[in-house]
């Protein structure tokens, strides 16, 4: 079984005219992290961060749906800004998620927590944090330091939900989706809300691009779930069925697991430990199982739905580069590029 | 050798006319960290997070400083809310630092790590510090969220600090002052300073009560390593020695280490590794030769310095209720009560 999912790591290019903006998030970015006073070990720990930035599609996002507003040219800088601040509550959350998951990389490179330890990652994670809180202060933007404390809470409240599931073979897909709601879609809806509002859209625009976020957030993390069954460490970054393996059932798993034909094979494969003997063979077992069960289609239908609705809801709005940017995030999620 | 420091859970009790205050900051404590959806694995942890509420020293501090400015009595509610932000920044700090610590304990109760895992505390922790954004900016406190921002990152960069000395020997005094400071002193000074700016205070008064926070924030933090040195695990909830096994070398240790007598031998337990057999035995050998190399006995008159430095700043106030908690606060730092 062979499934055709790219990397999209080549995302930012695809949208075009974007590329200054997003040079500015970046300098932004740069120009929160740096502190007068670096000495030796914060120093290391905060190039680390920064060398292992990410695809940042959730600046982008709020970029796209700020260019439904208005105030997009006036206001360019301070949304620039807006999205450096969501995008290092991001990476924040990347950190001290690796701690959890003990994941070795990140996008090919060493996790923080891997090069530097588990200590470091904690206090460097709460470190963006606490510059997210005196950037947002120093701004004057207490509106957004109101949703986006709001939105670090949910992000929480989605990591020690899904912690609670974990080895848990039962667990609903509501449950599933529930966690990555909060634990991911959030951000997403988040990033096109404060676009939209801060560039002066009106009620029903925000909204609805709010909805959109929301349908591109589901995609992504599905589509992320699916690439734990697929991808080349060398080329993505990741390694493949560490989510199984850790007892975090994505989609794939738990829709296979309803399946009466193979689950109970699957449930055994859930219930043995990942350092007997042959575990790699068993869950390339398990991979088969998921994939005959169905559960591998099934998510990716899933992401199709949700492409879907994103189209319908895109396709209301005026046409613009934003809305062209959003097709092509919605076809980069597909594949159909 | 026997080192006499009492136990300061009931310093409380000892300011008089305050526990109508510190019930109101409990309160918003309480519903600072209470939500509305409050799933299992969420309500868990923040009910264990409530009970292992602490001496609330820092909104002490910042009521007893506010007391020397004209808006304490109309402000008084507003100046509770605020020892309860400082409170939860406080809280949010001990579940991480536990993290790192491998703690066991924390006041002789199991901590969070140790009960929910340190995936749980790691997350538990974030969402205390988003609680604090969400509220500041909820309470349009933005100059307020600006200074809690800088002092939870350079509270951070005192763990990071920590961190990056650990089994060295060779730290400078300097270093292991610089770090306390960013660990622990700086929230006792913003405490201060936040009282005395909310109540009206001006500049020099809060300078001077800044100076004063300082003064008692390495009282009490060099206090606190002093009782790694003798405490009961039954009676003070921590175990002896914990800091010299996991490589944090203290006042008294750093001390003893720079003393040419016995330093070669206290570097060689140093160097053992803590699961050596009979290492039980070199701790205490530790404990005696920092003691016989004046360690303990320095770490002490350091207390008493800021105490004296403390008080003669203090004398230069106002006499009130404000003046009178602070000095008996610093009686009880140094057990003179």
């Amino acid at each position: 079984m062979h499934i055709e999912v790219n990397n999209m790591n080549n995302i930012l290019q695809s949208v075009e005219g974007l590329n200054p903006e997003l040079d500015f998030v970046d300098s932004y970015i740069n120009e929160f992290l740096c502190t007068e006073e670096e000495t030796g070990a914060v120093a290391r720990v905060l190039s680390e961060v920064s060398n292992t930035r990410g695809k940042m599609i959730r600046p982008l996002l709020l970029l796209l749906a700020a260019r439904f507003g208005p105030q997009y040219e006036p206001l360019r800088r301070q949304l620039c800004k807006l999205g450096a601040v969501i995008e290092i509550v991001h990476m924040a959350s990347l950190i001290h998620d690796d701690i959890i998951d003990d994941s070795p990389l990140r996008r090919g490179r060493p996790t923080v927590q891997q090069k530097f330890g588990k200590d470091m990652a904690v206090f460097a994670g709460d470190f963006l944090i606490s510059r997210v809180m005196y950037h947002l202060a120093k701004e004057g933007m207490s509106r957004e330091a109101l949703t986006i404390g709001q939105t670090i809470e949910k992000m929480c409240r989605g990591e020690l939900g899904q912690m609670a599931c974990r080895f848990d073979p039962d667990t609903a897909i509501e449950i599933y989706l529930s966690n990555i709601y909060n634990k991911t879609v959030i951000l997403f809806i988040e990033a096109m809300q404060l676009g939209a509002v801060a560039s002066g859209c009106d009620e029903a625009t925000v909204r609805r691009l709010a909805a959109i976020g929301e349908h591109l957030g589901y995609m992504f993390q599905i589509r992320d779930d699916l690439l734990d069954f697929i991808s080349d460490p060398a080329k993505e970054g990741k390694t493949v069925h560490k989510d199984f393996a850790d007892g975090i059932y994505t989609l794939p798993v738990l829709y296979a697991l309803d399946q009466p034909a193979y689950a109970k094979r699957l449930r055994e494969i859930a219930g043995i430990e990942s350092g007997s003997p042959h575990y790699g063979e068993l869950l390339e077992e398990m991979q088969e199982l998921v994939a005959q069960n169905g559960g591998i289609d099934y998510a990716w239908q899933e992401i199709k739905n949700h492409a879907e609705k994103a189209r319908l809801k895109l396709a209301a709005l005026p046409g613009n580069g934003g809305r062209e940017g959003l097709n092509r995030l919605i076809c980069q999620l597909l594949d159909q590029e």
